[in-house]
Formats: C-alpha cells, sequence, structure tokens
C-alpha cells in the first residue's frame, strides 16, 4: 500500500495557505491528520504531545480468541451480488463498534472528543488536548487496505458464480470540531471552511491510492438515522468500485454528452437557474435547488457555477464560498420543519458528494455535486425507506419539490452574498 | 380503464376451489374484493350488508377547497430524475393519510378493522361485521389510474429536458385477517393460504391493465419501519414502469441468458442447494436460503423449485407449501435475535414479491422470488440507510451471510416437510 506523503495536496493551486495540516499516526498504525485553522496551530505545536497514549497492538496484527489462539486479522471481504451485479462490503467486526447515541448505546465515553488529561475514558481516537478539525482512518472500517493481502478474486463455496475479494477500500473519520456538543449547523463559517480543506485535501490524497474507485465525503447527522456518534463528525468512503449509485448516473451523463455534447450536470443546473422556481440559494460560486424530480421529503442539490470535478479541484474562493452556503443550507434545513414554537428542530440530514470517479473513462462527462437530504418528513414523522424504495428501489415522494422549494423561500433570501 | 372481471383469475387452472372471491365497490368508488375460505362465507353471504355506508363523494370528484371553490381531483403525477433515468412518483395528497401506529399518530380508529355496530369510528374501509381476507384499491394511493386524464407526457416549467406524466398505476392493500391485534406469524397457515391466493388473484387480473409494467406483491411490517396501520396487512404496488431494482435484475439475468442460455435465478438456487451452507428451510416447492451476497442482517431468498414467473402461475399445492413456508420463515424471523428473555420479537420485516414484469421482453429471463429482510441487527439496533446506501447506492453488510444461516439453523430443522 502506498504511504501517504500529501504531496499531491501540497503541490496543488488552491491549498490552503492558512490552515497547517499535521500528519501523525495512531497507536494501532491508522493515519491521522490535524487541520489547524487558527494561529496558535494548537494541535501542531511541538510542545503538545501527538504521540497516541493508547496500548493498542498494530490494527493488522493477529489477536488471540478467547481460548488464547492466535487469530489473524480478518480483512473484510465483499462478494458480488449476481443478481444486481452489485459489491457487498461484508464487515462483521463493525458489529461491535461503539453506540454512543440512540436506543442502542453502547460506550459512554466520546471517541471523537479531544482528549481530557485525567479523564478516566482512555479511548479517545484524538492524542492531544485540543484540535481544530481532525481526519482519521475508521477504527472500525466496511473497507480497508491490508498490507499483504492479494486483491484476488475467490469463490464461494468454491462456486465459480459467486466472486468475492478483499474490500481493499478506506474508510476515514472528519471532525468537524472539538465541541462535542455543538451541531455542524452552528459551526462558524471559517471552521467549516476547514471541514471543506479536509474534503480536498482527503480527495487529493486519496485519488492517489492504487485501487479506490470512487471518494465520497458525506456527513450522516441525527440519532434518527442511526449515527451511532452525536460529536460533529463526517466520513470519507473510498470504494475500490463504482458505487451503483454512481454507476447509474455515470451512464446517464456520458449517455448525455454523447448524445448532446453537453453536460448533463451543468444543463440540469442551467435549467433550474433558467427556471429559478425551485433555486433556494445562490453566491458568487455556488448555487443550491431543489432538483425537478426530487424524491425526498427535503432535498437540496449544491452545484459550482464553475465546471468542477472534484473537490480539490475548487479554488479558494470557491471552497470560502461552500463553507457559507453549507452553513445556510444547514440553519435553513433545521429551521425547515414546523415544530410549534418557532425554534426549529436538529434536522437528521444526509449530505453526499457526488464527484468524478478517480479514473473511470466517464468521468469526464461527471460534474462534482452535493446532494443533500432528510428523511424527515414533517417535526414528528420519518419517511421510511420500506418496501417500495428497499425492495425495489422505487422512490416516492409525498411531496413535491417546488412545496420544498416555496418552503426554503419562507426561511431567507436565495441570494446569500 | 379496463373494468375488472376477474375473468383471467377465475379461468385460471390453479384458482383455489375453497376460496369464494365476492367483489364490490367503496362508497368512493374503489374496487374491493373479499377472499372468503371458510364455509360460512361469511363477508359474501347475502344477508350481509356489502354497501360501504360512508358518505364518501366519488374519489375522482372534483371538491371544494377552504374558499368554497372547486378544486379538480389532482391525479399523482411522477417527474423523471434525469440523472438516473428513474420515474419518481409524487403523491403529495399522501402527506395526510391516518397513521395509527408509532409517534406521528394522527388517528385512533384502525380502518381495516371489520365494522363494528355501533362504533363511532365510521371511517372503516371494510363494509361487513366480518371477514377473512380482504383487498382493495388505497384510499391514499401514491400511483393511481384516473378516468379521461390523458396518459401524456407533459415537460415541466416548459424545459424539453424535464419529463412529467400520470402515475397511472395502482395500489392495492390486503387484509390479512380480521383480527387487529395478530401478527401475520401467528396467522393459521390455512389464512395465509388465502393471502397466497389474494396475491395470485391480484397478479392474474391487474397484469391486463393496461399500462401496468410491474405488479409489486409485499408487506411491510413494524412501526420501526415506519409502517402507518398495525393491523396484519399488506400491499400491492403496480408500478406504470419497471422500477430501478427490477430493471438491474432483469439486464442481469438477460445479459446471463444470451450468455448462457441458462436462467440465472435457477442457477442461483440451485448452486445454493448444492453449496447448502446457507439453506435454510426446504419443503416439496419451495426453498429458502440467505443468499450467497446477502446485503441485509437478516435476509432469505424463498425461490420456487419447478420454474414459475410470476404468482399466478403457482399450482394449489405450491400455493399451499408457500403459505407453510411463509408462517416458518415469520416465526423464525421473530425468533433470530436474542432478546434474552428467549420469548423472542415481533421482528421489522419487508417481504418482498420479485415477479417477471408484465410485458417487458426480458420477462421471459426471471423467475419468481421473495426477497425477505429486515433492518433489525440486533435486538436493540436497526440497520439505518444512511450515506452508503441512501447517497451512493452502496450496502454495507455489518455481518455475513454465513452467521445468517447459521443462526437459523439454531432455530429449526432445514426440512419443514
Amino acid at each position: 500500500m502506498k504511504q501517504l506523503e500529501f504531496s499531491h495536496y501540497q503541490s496543488g493551486e488552491y491549498a490552503a495557505q492558512h490552515i497547517r495540516i499535521t500528519p501523525t499516526r495512531l497507536a494501532d498504525g491508522r493515519d491521522f491528520f490535524y487541520l489547524d485553522d487558527s494561529p496558535e496551530y494548537v494541535s501542531g505545536a511541538k510542545t503538545r504531545e501527538l504521540r497516541d497514549p493508547r496500548p493498542l497492538v498494530d490494527r493488522f496484527a493477529p489477536h488471540r480468541d478467547a481460548d488464547g489462539n492466535e487469530v489473524p486479522y480478518a480483512e473484510p471481504i465483499m462478494r458480488r451480488d449476481l443478481l444486481t451485479g452489485e459489491w457487498i462490503p461484508m464487515a462483521a467486526a463493525r458489529m461491535n463498534r461503539p453506540i454512543t447515541a440512540g436506543p442502542g448505546a453502547t460506550a459512554t465515553g466520546n471517541p471523537l472528543a479531544a482528549r481530557r488529561l485525567g479523564d478516566p475514558y482512555q479511548d479517545g481516537e484524538v492524542p492531544d488536548t485540543d484540535y481544530d478539525v481532525v481526519v482519521f482512518e475508521n477504527r472500525f472500517p466496511s473497507m480497508v487496505q491490508v498490507p499483504g493481502v492479494p486483491n484476488d478474486i475467490t469463490h464461494v463455496d468454491g462456486n465459480g458464480l459467486w466472486e468475492q475479494k478483499p474490500a481493499a477500500g478506506r474508510c476515514e473519520v472528519i471532525c468537524f470540531d472539538p465541541n462535542e456538543n455543538g451541531l455542524p449547523a452552528d459551526l462558524p463559517v471559517s471552521r467549516l471552511r476547514t471541514v471543506v480543506e479536509a474534503w480536498a485535501f482527503r480527495t487529493a490524497e486519496i485519488s492517489h491510492i492504487d485501487g479506490i474507485e470512487q471518494i465520497f465525503p458525506f456527513e450522516n447527522h441525527g440519532a434518527e438515522i442511526g449515527v451511532s456518534l452525536a460529536h460533529p463528525h463526517g466520513q470519507v468512503y473510498c470504494y475500490p468500485f463504482i458505487p451503483p449509485k454512481m454507476k447509474t448516473e455515470l451512464q446517464h451523463t456520458q449517455a448525455y454528452q454523447e448524445r448532446t455534447g453537453g453536460n448533463l450536470l451543468r444543463d440540469i443546473m442551467d435549467a433550474e437557474i433558467d427556471a429559478g422556481t425551485r433555486v433556494v440559494m445562490r453566491n458568487s460560486s455556488w448555487v443550491g435547488y431543489v432538483p425537478a424530480a426530487a424524491r425526498w421529503p427535503l432535498e437540496v442539490h449544491v452545484a459550482p457555477l464553475r465546471d468542477v470535478k472534484t473537490l480539490d479541484e475548487l479554488n479558494d474562493q470557491e471552497r470560502w464560498d461552500l463553507a457559507s452556503m453549507y452553513s445556510h443550507l444547514l440553519r435553513r434545513g433545521n429551521a425547515f420543519f414546523d415544530t410549534g414554537d418557532g425554534k426549529g428542530m436538529d434536522l437528521p440530514y444526509i449530505a453526499a458528494w457526488h464527484q468524478a470517479p478517480v479514473r473511470d473513462s466517464r468521468r469526464e462527462s461527471y460534474r462534482l455535486n452535493l446532494q443533500f437530504f432528510s428523511f424527515r418528513r414533517a417535526a414528528n414523522k420519518i419517511k421510511y425507506l420500506a418496501g417500495s424504495e428497499s425492495g425495489m428501489g422505487a422512490w416516492v415522494s409525498d411531496t413535491t419539490p417546488e412545496r420544498i422549494a416555496a418552503r426554503f423561500h419562507e426561511l431567507g433570501p436565495v441570494d446569500i452574498g
């Protein structure tokens, strides 16, 4: 596996000058990065202890089972579903991950908090007493590249029909802020700017890891959608395959390009701007609109005005403008549903970055876009993915894109400057 | 729209002799069918009142809004999502449907219960004081064929990119039993046999309605997945398009047939039988197995041993054997997760019938199968469809098919007779 030197990011035209990135490793060998956005550069200071004090063994080392026998590290595998062609990563070890939010909570500490000296909870992931934004490899990854494990296809039960191979991807966690009780919606734009930098940094670096096909930064927010840690954070899933939704989108963007010479995502954005009805936010670099065929009860797509394929291609102005729009989007999202008391709510949402795949030939037809949506369909109602959605992949909307946009228009001006 | 005479079902070779089907209509014009499975034929008896006593107007009639103005019936529409090619039905009127289970409950009566004489709740859907199994059109359909509404494509905002047309499908409800507190798992096999008959009957009849492309009988069970009515019931969604998951499956079954001459679903079933490891139930007509690339924490596929494309092709023995296997499947599903007290639980699940499409040319490559799965991943944990699944369509399993099968093997013999 290639060592990360973040040469790709550092040599990039747009790397932020005000953010200092400090690489380190956790005790079990996982990559860990501090992104400090303030002049004190708290976590990067030489006087701080950067070494993870936990007595963890190398994550890929064999371990001993209950009977004292040595058991080799079991790498996550993935199998191909013959009926759909989709790879299904199977990460049985994730069953034991800590859950600190919601009804199934199994842990009381917060592994994403900065280390508190003298705190009895010794399993924190951040080996420093303060930080701004940090990124590190997930301790319970559903996909990971294991050194020395060949990336070969084998067959389940020896039957040539059933292919399986290592789920040789990568899963990273991004902590947005040291304040464990803050909401991403309440973070200052300057901190969200650092989160954007983390997305760009990781996209630039991970694009150079062999075998990664799609880099997917996303945020799951809210216990209602199963978020197991309440600390404000996002994730980056790096798939060793093109995920099904991207595959479908690429088929459509490529076919459109071949048929018309145009870029489907650009033409959709332009059409939304022309129509105007569903545009909910706009600044000098970005536009946010409810797509004409929105499927979720709350859905906004955010697109850059300039043709950009991936997050690391964004320039400094675009990164600041994105941080600002993300902040507006989250705050308006929290105000979207009528809670009766006018106070708004902590909206559960998923923010999903769709960017051009790393090397798939159809990447030229693609264009960066954020798909932001919520399962919530009223202050006291959730949209569930039941038979039609989960069984047939057929989404049924209980509202219309125009209603969603009209509600956003009540919450603030389209022009956010 | 074609009137249903159920000639297609009645002329079928396999229509059950012991089940009497009585058609009627609800006060607002919706089709309603009694399926009586006992010699008393309670609901079909001439002495019973079959007419819906509610003062409902025709469901497609114009209504008056709050200002007293006449508003025409607004048919559900669907729009094509350009980025995926998928049709998204938009049923804004469904927002107001009654919810009698879970935290967002808005109604206290049970519209699926048999009518109780003197009961103040006058909005029941069943115009009789008893029944065995009933089927009727959904009062709040996400898809419906509206007489006189042309099925033409129009363009959103006049932009040729965005297509929309009426969501001219059909949504039906099947009540499995008059006992509103019973679970499907607790129903006698003879009653489930009538439910199977309802699936076959509706498949046979609806296949002859113009414009219906896919008939999808399914059961959503459990408030945890958003079931809004606790009464034991299922649904039939009839799509005027091939739903995305079926489209993907048909691409794979067709390609496999062209490449090998074989039927992919038959070959998968045979391979599972050969491997044996993941087979969890078998009788003289059906086999149930955890698929080699299962994506849910609990997943079983049920396939007929004989090559059958659709539910109405099943013969009488296969229908009885299916009722028996469905009963075993539900009961073992309830026992699957360790609740600590050995009592098992009321498992939330989705049972999704995948059958050959009505007229798509690839139907010859398909084969009937039931995909049964649960979101539950432990007695106190739910698998949520978060960023990877909802944003990228990429399922990540937290377990393995072999573990799921091993647990089923603890719950009862594979041979269920």
